[in-house]
């Protein structure tokens, strides 16, 4: 993985063989046909957004699509329509316009729309090429990278996808000034993640720099993004389809996946979830004698300056235990999670005492 | 690629690096769990079939599965029923049995089954694994090797799907005694595609023995069936993703799939739709100066003799146009079609007269 600095943008390459693919960073990305065109083979463009986004950007994008035959689709906004129903909205477009296999499929917005929209490129006439370009800070340090696409079943989150990787990202730093100051906070949940999975140095410059973040500042959130990205690709890179080391990047997820789906999804936002999800793994963590309670208060103290949650919903352990137990991180041999060692050091494990992971989803 | 014979049973590797697959033929082979169980990996598994093989079929399946936590889903039979509304009653049953991403999916049934379960394996939980046990001969020697998977769209046949390799192909020829004349037939079809766009040797022993195959002599099928999947599988060892060689597959398709979507899906099957489309094919072959017209006679006397029809439907030229203009196989460059040089020798084309490919879309 390299990165290039270049003006007031930087790039960085996801290394996946045949499938690799940049991740540009910078501000007023969207207006930079150099950067897109490249990455679009075809004639036919198809870019999918919402209703909060598309007022916003879409011209300017379709700016630097001149000279595509290019079309758009905007989706209502939310996580409630990343469904069947909505993929198949998007399926009779393409239909309808007669796109053919060589066409390319835009994401424009935030994790739902790049996650159905990548699926839809996923499995379009079997597979069509896909950008992103992501407008939430948790779509530029999160669902940006790794390939994961797919919608929710009533009876969970992601249950139905692929694993599809986008020709290329393009992270516009700008698009973040729009962000809703909760959509802000839940994509500082990942990249508070990223410091407590394995980058420690991450952590501590998130506890120096947490207020400038939270106020936008522009080389604190390029950096943050550029730092998360990198965390991700590294794991992906040596762990494309989820078999090891990348289960790491579920830190909270499994509790946070029970919040989301026993609240109804969009109740919570996802990284509001993981949030709280990561405090209850570091709890826990605690409780096995893993991680100082200083540690626990080091984590809770910087989720609270980020502005998101610190209490668990209370659905109480039993509710917990049936949510988790339908969640793809539980393999045959019993439920999985990521635990902390320290702060920059999780491991996925399948010991610990359940007797403390109840005090935990009982909200000890 | 490997053939090697096992008393009454062959065996042939399909050649995909880490997705290499073993497909064996054989007589009773649902009735060896030794051949199944070793491509499972988890517990649980869902037999998905249709309303017309499971009761012939499912309880020997089952018997040879015992020891797993395994479950069955009939759909009811049909091209009708390879849509969205199927794919999901898969996904509820997975979700409602809280199957983890360890399950392996069975499809225990012709060509449908096979691609809505592959798909269904494709996208559970971003892929899970599957095996097929295809009971009819179209999807013994076509659908069953390759890993093409994925449901139609009324605008159009597969349109929506994904490339999943199965774990292993279970092709039990005695299953074939239950088929009805009209879809052995069919299956037929494909058989005879082989020799025509690679096989000219195979291609001659179909003009010899014919009639054993319409007669279901088991000899016959076996050789048959064996000789199919391995011309396959050598040009999808070649080419999985369907990028170059192996669009010769689809000979006969673009013509085939027009009629399928003309008198809507079900009307024709998909073999007789191929059939009519290869002689389409090899008139328009003729008529480029390519093929002598003693070969499409050659072609068309032994589509008669397989019980194929011969006469495309009158949907009128331009109706034609337009159903192939939405076809997959139509790139940026205009239409592309599979023609043929010789006997056992197909070109994918864009260079042909329009003129000529009217007068033979209207029957001549």
């Amino acid at each position: 993985m390299a990165v290039a600095e270049a003006g007031d943008m930087d790039s960085l390459q996801v290394d996946l063989g045949s499938r690799s693919y940049p991740i540009y960073i910078g501000q007023d990305l969207l207006d930079r046909p150099d950067l897109l065109q490249p990455h679009i083979h075809g004639r036919q463009v198809l870019v999918v957004s919402n209703e909060i986004v598309a007022p916003l950007y879409l011209e300017r994008l379709q700016a630097s699509l001149a000279g595509f035959d290019h079309r758009s689709l905007v989706l209502p906004d939310g996580e409630a329509h990343k469904n069947m129903a909505t993929l198949e909205r998007i399926f009779d477009r393409l239909l309808e316009q007669r796109f053919n296999r060589r066409c390319t499929l835009v994401a424009l917005g935030g994790g739902v729309v790049g996650d159905i929209t990548g699926f839809a490129a996923a499995c379009y006439q079997r597979g069509v090429d896909f950008l992103q370009v992501p407008t939430t800070l948790l779509a530029q340090v999160d669902s940006s990278v790794g390939g994961k696409t797919g919608i929710n079943h009533p009876r969970g989150k992601n249950m139905i996808g692929a694993f599809h990787q986008p020709n290329a990202v393009i992270a516009d730093t700008r698009t973040l000034n729009t962000l809703e100051d909760r959509q802000l906070a839940a994509g500082l949940a990942e990249v508070i993640k990223y410091g407590l999975i394995r980058d420690a140095e991450f952590f501590v410059w998130l506890e120096e720099r947490m207020e400038a973040l939270v106020a936008r500042d522009p080389a604190a959130l390029a950096h943050a993004i550029r730092r998360s990205c990198r965390n991700k690709a590294e794991i992906v890179a040596q762990d494309e389809r989820e078999s090891g080391i990348r289960a790491l990047l579920n830190l909270g997820h499994s509790f946070g996946h029970a919040i989301e789906t026993g609240l109804g999804y969009g109740t919570w936002l996802h990284g509001e979830a993981v949030a709280v999800g990561m405090l209850m793994a570091a709890r826990l963590s605690a409780r096995q004698g893993w991680l100082p309670a200083a540690d626990v208060d080091r984590i809770r103290r910087l989720l609270q300056r980020a502005r998101l949650p610190v209490t668990p919903p209370d659905l109480g352990a039993d509710r917990y235990l049936e949510l988790m137990a339908v969640d793809k991180k539980v393999q045959d041999s019993g439920l999985r999670l990521v635990l902390l060692r320290a702060i920059g050091d999780a491991r996925v494990t399948t010991e610990f005492d359940t007797g403390a992971l109840r005090q935990v989803l009982d909200g000890g």
